[in-house]
């Protein structure tokens, strides 16, 4: 069947987070949204719903360099995105395995605290993240704190957003998205390509707690636009948009807890759909 | 947001497949594409291509029962579905948890082998969940070659799987799915609610190779249509429509592989459609 629609494949290498709202669960949900499919590498199993992370097993280094290994050996990947990598050791494993996608756009989302609070990242695997996987990587995507760590000085407003960019930057060529999700006011991204800012404005959308897995699934949309093929710029704005969409169109959990919902156009199926 | 569109949440206990076409992968998109929310418990990471498993990492026996702690607690959830158990051991940890859901549906796919080949079952672990976990099940799903084992007899027509049925019922009183997807001929699944033969008919569908995952996307969807309150017959028709519709919708991912496609009305995001 030589029409059938191409979905091309995204690698996602990051945590599994048990509730599905976040990591490669949320990844994974992002480059369906997006046209694209998702494999995966995971780093390590974590224990957790929305109260917080109750337990986490690191992924076997040799085990997470096989997962990386068979996908691009057995599938054509177009673009890679990583999340949480939890350890110095599994980041540099990420290291190896990535050099042979010399090609291969890579967005590094550089997870480090949940929104629960909990550490994702051990501290000296940030050296290692900084010094030996922002080089290889075509964008990172820090919040503010991440990229007040990154660029080593306080990220507060745009000026300092502006001066961080440039700073991440300049750690080894990266484009740098710096969210500005939890600045007071309206959110403001700021996209810097080594060249030109970009600024996004969004208004802020009130999420209700439907706000965990934002930064995996923004990271992982704009993973999958690069797949698709679309200039950096544009993944970035197609990426925010379904995020956006998928904020505003919310779904329940049951109990009041609310969740985003990337396929708000699915409804239930052989029942009658209520939207 | 009272008016939040519910999305029930269903828990799958199972492995993950690297590639993104089985396993929990598999299991988190039938899961959306029925309009559920997939919450996850790892039993075991592989490495994996659609040319074999490479390597396996068992979850840590603590660490499974947290995942499905931290689910049960933190989200009200509606339908519970197994998958890969791998060992004894494991096993036993889920019918230890599961005893804590006893008003939530269960559907049991009872994996062994995969269809490279590969064991996902180790003999051991077949006794633990004939004895154990089947009697807290609402439905079983085997395959030909699973329901002779359950059953401890030869299964290749619809003569011997409903045999094989009434004998797998017998076991501890779930209701039984024997797919016959590897019959010659016409692909018949026999689903025996433990009164009743209902036969479910079906024109193949040549696969192309895009049959990996069908299992687990079976048994997912079904426990997704029993959280949405759906009757266990109009459950499995349901997942069956939807299975059909993803084979029949297959995606390419490069390089000649096709693949089972859950989100077939998804075109990519800011790029022109081309179907």
């Amino acid at each position: 069947m030589s029409d059938a629609r191409l979905r091309p494949v995204v690698l996602t290498i990051a945590g599994s987070d048990s509730g599905g709202g976040a990591g490669i669960q949320a990844d994974l949900k992002a480059i369906a949204a997006m046209g694209a499919w998702g494999a995966t590498a995971i780093t390590c199993l974590t224990s957790q719903n929305l109260d917080g992370v109750r337990s986490v097993q690191p992924t076997d280094p040799a085990i997470l360099a096989d997962q990386i290994d068979a996908v691009r050996e057995g599938f054509n990947v177009r673009a890679v995105k990583t999340g949480m990598l939890y350890s110095s050791e599994l980041t540099q494993v990420v290291v190896d395995r990535i050099t042979h996608y010399p090609t291969v756009p890579l967005v590094v989302d550089p997870v480090m605290v949940a929104t629960s609070g909990a550490r994702l990242l051990r501290d000296d695997a940030v050296a290692t993240l900084r010094r030996e996987l922002l080089p290889l990587a075509t964008l990172v995507t820090p919040n503010l704190h991440e990229a007040a760590i990154l660029a080593d000085r306080d990220v507060r407003d745009l000026p300092t957003m502006r001066d961080a960019a440039v700073a991440i930057n300049q750690l080894g060529g990266a484009a740098v998205l710096v969210k500005g999700g939890h600045l007071a006011g309206d959110a403001v991204d700021l996209l810097f390509d080594g060249d030109q800012f970009h600024e996004l404005h969004a208004r802020r959308i009130p999420s209700g707690g439907a706000d965990h897995g934002t930064g995996c699934t923004l990271a992982s949309a704009i993973a999958a636009g690069l797949a698709l093929g679309l200039p950096l710029p544009d993944a970035v704005s197609a990426a925010k948009r379904l995020l956006t969409d998928a904020l505003r169109n919310r779904c329940g959990l049951g109990d009041g807890i609310e969740a985003l919902d990337l396929f708000w156009q699915v409804g239930p199926r052989g029942t009658v759909m209520t939207l």
